[in-house]
């Protein structure tokens, strides 16, 4: 067995130079869902892809209709097993800009964190897994087990194509496991495994009323106001105590065990501190639920941007032509986003106004998730990580979605090991999004630990 | 008494003579609301003066911070009533100028109008009043009763100069009543006194939650969205029948009187087509009501403008920190913008979620007013209106809200006599505006009889 001192040596001698890289991949303003930032989502792929040409990987970038995904395999050891890392490198619109301490493609130290769009998601996270692999290959010359990397650019915008890619090539992805980084720790200093996560149901819904702005003076009180009306339907969809108003919303949804509900509210969490952090006097979730349930294991409905009529300065007297909303569910298993979509559809026809036309249009969707805990590779994570952060990790559900994790289960039959490296306040799609450099050097140690802990694992058993 | 006949053939005579008039006075491009045009609004002023002083009327033109203001008084005649009347000589900007079909400045006769920028609103109307003028001094060589007129420049940019001026000289304006031609006729052929305008009370609310933007997955389900809140709170507002939910919101509000609803009732109006012009399947409005009540009789609550978070292409999975609306109640005799104010605050205040703060903004109000039917001054002006256009004028009311009347009620104590020779199809604001040169000869032939009927008022009885 390689001898880990010459690796930690060789990780702690490299810091400066894996921040450097990191830096550099941040640069790239490589935005998903804006097709004028299309050549630098390109951009990121092939500086991605060079990191396995550097290290001896057999290299691919997979172009198709959408932004390319980079397949990359380590050298074959036979009896071994095979660990599929899934990454991506692309990252959500960094609006605001205004809010930004430092601007979001100028990746900036502050505090012993790196502030960038994509600091934490995901590119920080991401390349943990390969800087532990680079490790590896430059102080022992291989791996001690199959690595097959699969880093895409559109997992802010719905991974179509990389779900193509999956259902097309099951066989050359064929895996015992799958490794994701793309979630938080517990706290800061506890970190975590996650074996769940929460689906989710986007959609866009655009109300049109008269053919163009009206004089709200000359026609106001006799037609349907397409923003009074998207109000009085979304307020429709939801009480105030929480709970949605989808006939059949909450029929799949598989209640929280007592043990896992004890396990939650044996978690260290402070309310208080909790909302101060976010700015806010007080939290307020669906009844019954305590804050925990509700941010991880139960479903919600946000409106995530909306806009109608006159934003300008002062006053001006128009009904507005128009309204749009973006709004989602998170779900929770067994949910299934099209059978929740179909159930709002009937449900926003129910509540539509006279004189108003509606469309409803299905953005993304993907059901929540559930890994068991009793496996050998989560006890392999749990020894990695206590080498890694100095502790061994607490077992968590996450409020977020991560809709490949379903399709590793339903196409290639496999668990995947949410090991997440960030911290809950690293503004992942806000302004000034950040992730804490020890954190990353912690990430890389476990990464190249989980290496040696998996390839313990005796396959095909 | 002066012989009307001889007043009816200079009318006949000169008609060509006024058309040219209004074609000079519509080639200046004095819009208020661009500076670059400071030059052709202060030539639009000079023109307006010099028919004055033409008449041998009694000119200033009084200039202060903004575009100045003409003012002109007709020799005074004793025991005669003095009539106030007010035009604006300024227009809107054009754009979009490729709509257009003949160049904005550049007066172009088709089908019996005048096709130009103001040619309704207001230069047209308001040429009716100076040239039924000349046409008493050159044929009777004086008039039978008082004239001060008051022609502003920034009436479409919100009369600041004008509201100044009248709150200084209140003495030097003193009236018996006031002339306004800046509305429209009922429809073509239907010539109409708008005795009623309703008020507006506009607001903004900011609703502020978390310091920042949130990922929806992370925190979603154990706060308060402020968009969600924001619909939650603007639907809590008015009901599916069209009612307003502010508790005394409906409390001054002068009932429509029987004999008012029969003559709207009476009133030709297309629902059908009315709905097929604005683009829309069906019109909707207060329970109880019907559309030209709804329109001009009954108070409203309209979404002027909303945002909040995310507004590009595709998905972000963000719970915003803000959520921002305009929104406007239109108001109507006896109702008090101050008083509505304060009831919606404490409704909104008793809407407001946990999680929340607010600020509500007023961003500005003016009541809605009502002129008696029954006095002299009407009677005048339909038989005024019968001689001009050949049939007498119905008695409508106007939705929008004009805030030199309610100026002229609070400062002079005197009541407006809104005489529309426009039709709604004007353009006005839009491109391609345009007056009937029919309408222009009737609305002076009526203005002229106007100034007969009025003068046969006893004054200070």
């Amino acid at each position: 067995m390689h001898s880990m001192t010459e690796l930690d040596d060789y990780l702690r001698e490299n810091r400066e130079r894996f921040e450097a890289d990191l830096c550099e991949l941040l640069r790239i303003s490589s935005i998903s869902a804006d097709t004028q930032y299309r050549d630098d989502v390109l951009l990121a792929a092939k500086w991605v892809a060079n990191q396995f040409r550097l290290l001896g990987f057999e290299t691919e970038t997979i172009e198709g209709s959408g932004h390319p995904i980079v397949y990359a395999e380590s050298p074959q050891v036979e009896n071994a097993p095979t660990v599929l890392i899934y990454g991506h490198y692309d990252v959500q619109p960094p609006d605001p800009l205004e809010e930004w301490v430092t601007p979001p493609f100028e990746p900036t130290q502050r505090d012993g964190n790196i502030y960038a769009r994509g600091a934490t998601d995901d590119k920080g996270q991401m390349l943990t897994h390969v800087k532990s692999a680079q490790a590896w290959v430059q102080t022992a010359g291989s791996l001690p087990l199959n690595l097959k990397y699969v880093i895409e650019g559109e997992e802010e915008i719905g991974s179509t194509s990389l779900q193509k890619f999956l259902a097309e090539h099951p066989q050359k992805l064929k895996s015992d496991v799958a490794v994701v980084s793309d979630t938080c720790q517990f706290a800061r200093g506890k970190p975590a495994i996650t074996y769940g996560l929460r689906g989710i149901a986007y959609f866009e819904l655009r109300l049109t009323g008269p053919q163009q702005d009206l004089h709200s003076g000359t026609f106001g009180g006799c037609l349907t106001n397409p923003a009074n009306a998207m109000c009085m339907m979304l307020s429709g969809l939801m009480d105030e105590d929480g709970k949605i108003l989808i006939p059949g919303f909450y029929e799949d949804v598989i209640p929280l065990s007592d043990s896992e509900r004890e396990q939650f509210d044996g978690l260290p969490f402070d309310e208080a501190a909790f909302a101060e952090r976010l700015g806010i006097d007080r939290l307020h979730g669906e009844r019954g639920f305590s804050t925990l349930e509700h941010r991880w294991a139960r479903p919600t409905f946000d409106i995530n941007g909306l806009w109608s009529g006159y934003q300008g300065e002062g006053a001006k007297t128009v009904i507005p032509a128009r309204a749009t909303v973006k709004f989602s569910f998170r779900l929770v298993p067994d949910q299934d986003p099209k059978k929740i979509g179909a159930a709002l559809e009937s449900r926003l026809t129910e509540l539509c106004p006279p004189g108003i036309r509606l469309e409803l249009i299905d953005l993304h969707g993907a059901p929540g998730i559930v890994v068991p805990l009793d496996s050998p590779y989560v006890a392999a994570a749990a020894k990695a990580i206590e080498c890694g952060f100095g502790r061994p990790p607490v077992f968590i559900r996450e409020g977020g979605s991560i809709p490949i994790v379903t399709t590793f289960r339903e196409t290639l039959g496999i668990d995947t090991l949410l090991l997440g490296w960030g911290l809950d306040d690293d503004n992942t799609h806000g302004p000034n999004e950040k992730f804490s450099l020890t954190d990353f050097h912690r990430g890389i140690k476990a990464s190249a630990y989980l290496w040696q802990e998996l390839s313990k694992i005796e396959i095909g058993a």
